[in-house]
């Protein structure tokens, strides 16, 4: 397939590294990172460096691909398939919340499974470069599905960051306004700067505002007055795990959005790729939510101490929204509205 | 009256000055103003070293004592008063929202019209200490009726800050903690930090802490995930103007936090001196939303640029909630339960 610069995941030309945006350095530094070792893709998750559900997969396709052309030459023939599998539950433990991490693996794996280590490397890329691919076809699909969700001058409210840095090429909460933007809409969104980690301040206004939409960026507590004044149209997120009943897993303060949409009557709409959607996970309470460091609230961006010493946090990094605050759950196989039932 | 080292505003022991603890500064930096020239006076109200209605009301009492006082020795007889109406006019201006402001201002007014100078500057400082007796007053009243409101062991959420530093002594939004906790009870809090100047963060907390409360900073967007969790009984919040059918402005998020309140089913409390009150705002519509600068979104407490550069802001400092969100509004006269008809 053809990579673009714009990628935020790609292998590199030998095979023998992934190369990723480091997204925490976003929108002030544009760096590439490239990771070969088991531990650097590791923190490349956990620490966000790679982050948005499809682009954890599609960075967990290469990155085991990578460690499979690398074991080739590092490991006996017969002990190859149980240390790639051992490498794949290691980095299926970086993100608890993840399912397309696990999918990814999941799939490398059996791609690999009972082939000599050359044929099982060879196959674990092919098998990559496919999530990949697939990945860019249900965007596209996605986002053809969204646009017709608005009108053209329409104002959308966007929470966190579901665009191509956390996909591919158009995103999946983003790519109808990318998508409409190519075609020459004019499109306006609001965007919540998503605190603690700022991924809406600091991508999505960054990935709007270069393909011409017209951002404007609040803070988390703002959306509430700009739907009350009327000025939004609709709400679009993506998310990171959709239950059998529509329950649905995303970024902290997605619940928030749609309790308030809810209340003023503005459309709620989660975009996915149908993979996100686990039939196992039968509602939101089986859906665990991970917690993360105080740091993040505290210290990361902050040029001071803004909170006394010593005082306790929660940071929780996604919540729940039940499914009866969601509109329509849109994936690469269509539009679908409440009942939800995905088995 | 007697003035303790923890009153955030109180005159100099000669009435030629105003000091105030520096609310930008905590809880890093406890740090006393001394303040006398009206630049600074304006200055400390517009940039929040001196903030909630209250505290800004007691504040532009002793300010325009001290400015009273020192008026007596540098104008004219003839001019003393309409020189010191022009200074309560610009010191009104510093913040459109705050009723307690204009008001004060006008008690103050009133107090010099027709006397000398002299006499005049004397009335000024009587009214400004009866203005802070007053709030005293009316803060332990509020507290007692609002810990009549929860059980021992209960645990409120709270927005922004409405405790002694916005207030005296106890304050009103956090009152009841503050008196419940002196009396040994046992309250825990959820603080969302309150963005974009981070108040709960950096003042609530502290002061809850302080006095033994057990405090959890949380970020905004994820009150609504403790409210889904069952962990909120109720939430507690100040008000900077309520209209006369109960609508309530108040620090930009608390919208969101009653329309979470109400999807969940926890009470939602406003507390005020009935001074807040103001029967000549018919409805929230005629309340203007008073609209700040973006640095204070993107650059006064970030070590990084967080946004891309030349992105539109929206920075309003307030939002309305409607009365129909409201459980109870608490005054110094009462639990007042909807509907709500201040006349």
């Amino acid at each position: 397939m053809q990579y673009l610069e714009s990628d935020s995941v790609r292998p590199a030309a030998d095979g023998r590294s992934v190369i990723i945006i480091d997204q925490t350095l976003l929108p002030q530094e544009i760096k590439y990172l490239s990771l070969s070792q088991p531990e650097e893709m590791f923190e490349a998750i956990s620490s966000l460096r790679v982050r948005g559900a499809p682009a954890i997969g599609i960075f967990a396709g290469y990155a085991l691909a990578v460690r499979a052309r690398l074991l080739c030459g590092s490991v006996e023939k017969d002990s190859f398939f149980s240390a790639l599998s051992q490498e794949a539950d290691y980095l299926c433990s970086s993100r608890p919340t993840a399912v397309n991490l696990f999918h990814a693996a999941e799939r490398i794996l059996k791609a690999a499974d009972g082939k000599s280590p050359e044929a099982a490397a060879a196959a674990a890329m092919n098998e990559a470069v496919l999530i990949h691919e697939q990945d860019i076809d249900i965007c596209r699909r996605i986002s053809e599905y969204g646009l017709t969700l608005i009108r053209d001058g329409a104002t959308v409210l966007t929470h966190c960051n579901a665009g191509a840095l956390a996909t591919s090429r158009y995103g999946t909460g983003l790519g109808a306004l990318l998508l409409g933007a190519e075609r020459g809409m004019k499109l306006s969104a609001f965007v919540d700067e998503t605190r603690p980690l700022l991924q809406g301040a600091r991508l999505t206004a960054w990935e709007l505002s270069r393909a011409g939409i017209d951002v404007t960026l609040i803070c988390d507590n703002m959306a509430g007055l700009m739907m009350q004044q009327g000025r939004i149209d609709a709400c679009f997120v993506g998310c990171d795990r959709v239950a059998a009943n529509g329950d649905t897993a995303n970024k902290i303060g997605t619940l928030s959005v749609a309790v308030l949409a809810k209340h003023f009557g503005v459309p709620f709409y989660v975009f996915c790729p149908s993979t996100t959607i686990d039939p196992e996970c039968r509602t939101g309470a089986d859906i665990t939510i991970e917690q993360r460091s105080a740091e993040e609230i505290t210290g990361l961006y902050f040029d001071r101490q803004i909170a006394p010493e010593g005082i306790r946090y929660e940071n929780p990094a996604f919540d729940v929204t039940d499914h009866e605050l969601i509109t329509a759950i849109i994936t690469e196989n269509g539009i679908f509205r409440p009942p939800f039932c995905f088995e």
